[in-house]
Parts: structure tokens; sequence; C-alpha cells
């Protein structure tokens, strides 16, 4: 039963350990799982990933974010996604279409048909669920601040953006999970990560019961 | 007088050495000159380049390719193109929009309507002349690989692709070129160099001296 289900949110709403934590569960049961990320998981779309965090560069043009966004999305679905998919895989993927749109969109005004358009030439697939970690952008921002003092990084170029760019990411995923409320599932994610785990794990059964056929 | 030229055609087609010399007549006659390149011209954009020839990548989806590319000229021409025409300058680029279509759509066989497209989204800019060097593939790789040994270089992703490839490429140049009879000047790129500079400088004087005014 192949399914593919992406994690999305903003910065510091904890998609990675969610995502970990369903696989991780997921393999328990001896389901096969493919884990994986975007912008990156394969070797070209992180040297991709590698140019867009790069905090120093100088200013990038919109249009050139989202265009490296997408080509490191044609080459990861080509190279990651699809294989684990014909194969059977569950592909667990951490960011995909939809933090282009609020990202690069929502946040930053670039012409959401547009985005759509290039998305389908360069992925040519959609997500069969996604599961949105919602939380305020202050407290998103807050967590992944305390989480790069941890390990003593630098806030990358993303982060650095401020609330507003944030708040604005976060609407965008809103409105986004509002105009597609079968695929979308929205999760509260100031709540205790051991409840959300529970939670997220009881709507990926209900989800693979339901005989789900992707419609790829 | 800004005026904003391109240079095309295939490998070995000697663009970059007869661009560079019309840049020295121009500067001797004090016009100012911009030249520049793709992919590359920039620092983000000299670091998709990297990714682009790389010879070692595993297989690289041809959508990713475009996207690079792509990606590259919206940084090239904001952060290099647009401020050099802004001041006056008459700005020579070796390849452009026209290299895409030529590799990327009649060579590899995407959607050339979706390129121009995309291509508008990215560069929002056309070149007001293009001169387009122009000769036989077969004649094109010898040169190119001459050109490598002499500098001790193995060939490049691109180079490496096989002649019929390389016809391609010299075909699509020539249908962009037939369908775009006032922009595109052809120079037969057989001739002897200094032939060929005088040729191509004598062609610059009738344009700028038309007073062509872009339409940008």
């Amino acid at each position: 039963m192949s399914l593919f289900i992406t994690f999305e949110g903003i910065e510091g709403a904890g998609k990675t350990s969610r995502l970990q934590a369903l696989a991780e569960h997921l393999r328990n049961q001896n389901v096969p799982v493919t884990v994986t990320h975007e912008p990156g998981g394969c070797p070209l779309a992180d040297g991709i990933r590698a140019l867009l965090l790069a905090p120093d560069q100088p200013p990038m043009a919109d249009r050139a974010e989202l265009l490296l966004y997408l080509a490191a999305r044609a080459q990861h679905v080509r190279e990651v996604v699809r294989p684990a998919l014909e194969r059977g895989d569950v592909v667990l993927c951490d960011r995909f279409h939809d933090s282009t749109l609020a990202y690069q969109g929502y946040a930053r005004g670039l012409d959401i048909v547009l985005i759509r358009q290039i998305n389908q030439f360069a992925a040519g697939i959609a997500p069969d669920a996604t599961f949105l970690l919602d939380l305020p952008a202050e407290e998103g921002l807050r967590r992944s601040h305390r989480r790069d003092q941890l390990k003593g990084l630098s806030s990358d170029r993303l982060e650095r953006e401020h609330l507003d760019f944030h708040r604005k990411v976060r609407d965008g995923f809103l409105k986004l999970a509002s105009g597609e409320k079968e695929r979308f599932h929205i999760f509260d994610a100031t709540r205790p990560p051991k409840d959300l785990d529970r939670e997220i794990a009881q709507r990926f059964a209900v989800l693979a019961s339901s005989g789900m056929a992707p419609g790829r």
C-alpha cells in the first residue's frame, strides 16, 4: 500500500520530530517507510538546498528562489519519491508543494496560479494526505531559536525573516488547508508531543484502512 | 545607448572569443560594455552552474536541469543585466534564453511553449539582438574537444552528450532564427576569426546607428 504523506507547517512546528515518530511507529508494525525531506533528499537537491540556505548570499531574487525549490523538487520526486511509491512504501516527506505555496506564494507574493503550474511541471505528483502542524508564528520562532541555540547554530536565512513573514506563511498554510479539506489534516502543534504523536498515528491508521487509492 | 546583445551557438562555435573581440573593439571606441555569460555571471548563478556542469552527478532530471538554468537566469538578470542596461551599457551575454530553448526544448524535448512562459517569468527581458554563430555539430565538437585537451580539461557533462544531441541543438537554433528574423543575425562560424570579428563589428555598428530603441 503506497501512500504519499507530507508534513507541513512553519519553522518550529515540530514537523521533523512528528514525522520521525510516525516513521518509527510504522516500522514497528513492519510497514515499509521512506522518510525524506525538501529541499534536499538526494545529492543534487542537497546542493540546491545549500545554495538556498546560505546566510551570506547577496539578496536572492524571489523568482530565483522559487525556481531553485522547484528544480530540487523535480529531481527529488524522480530520484526518491516515485521509486519509493512504486515499490509500495509509505513515503513521509518533510515539506513539499504546500511549503512553496505558503512561503513563495502567500508570504513573498509570487503568483499562486503560476507556482501551481510550474510545480505541476516539476513534480507531476500530489500528496495523498498532508499533515499540517499549526501553531502561532511567535511560538514557532521561539522554539526554532531555542533549538538553534541548543545546537550552537546561527539561524539560517529563512529563519531570520521577521515575524510578520512567518505570520503570512502560517496564514497561507491555513488558507491552503481550507481550500482542500479532504487532503489536509490540521493538528494543534502547541499540544504535548506524545499526544500529537498518538493523534497522528490514529489519523494515519484511518487513512490506511480506508484503502485510499492514490489517483496518481 | 543601452543594448542587450546575446551570442548563441553550439559548443565550439567560438561564442566566447567573438564576444570578447567585440567587447574589446567597443571599449577601444569608449563604448561602456558589460560582458557576462550564462549559466553564471553572479555568485548564486555560479553556484548553480557548478551543479549543472558537475560531470559525476547521478542522472539529472531534464525538468530539474531546465529549472536550474532558469533560476540562474532570474538572479543574473536582476543582479547584472538589468543594472547594466539601466546605466546605459551595451550588455554582451554569452548564451541566454535561446540556449535554453535549443538545448532543453529542441534537443531534450521539453515543451517549448512552457519554457517560453517560465523564462518570461524568470527573466522578464528579451535581447535586442542575437548573434548566432552557426557551424556543423561535428566541427563544433571537434573544436571543443581540442580546446579541452589543450587546457588539460576533461569534457563537462554537456559536452559529452553525443553528436546527435548537438545536431538537434544546432537545428533548434536555426529554427529559432527563422522564426525571429529581425532579432537573429546568423554568422558562418567556419570562417576565419578575423573576418568574423570584422563582420560582427560592422553588424553591431548598423544596429547601434539605427538608434534601436529597446522596447523593454
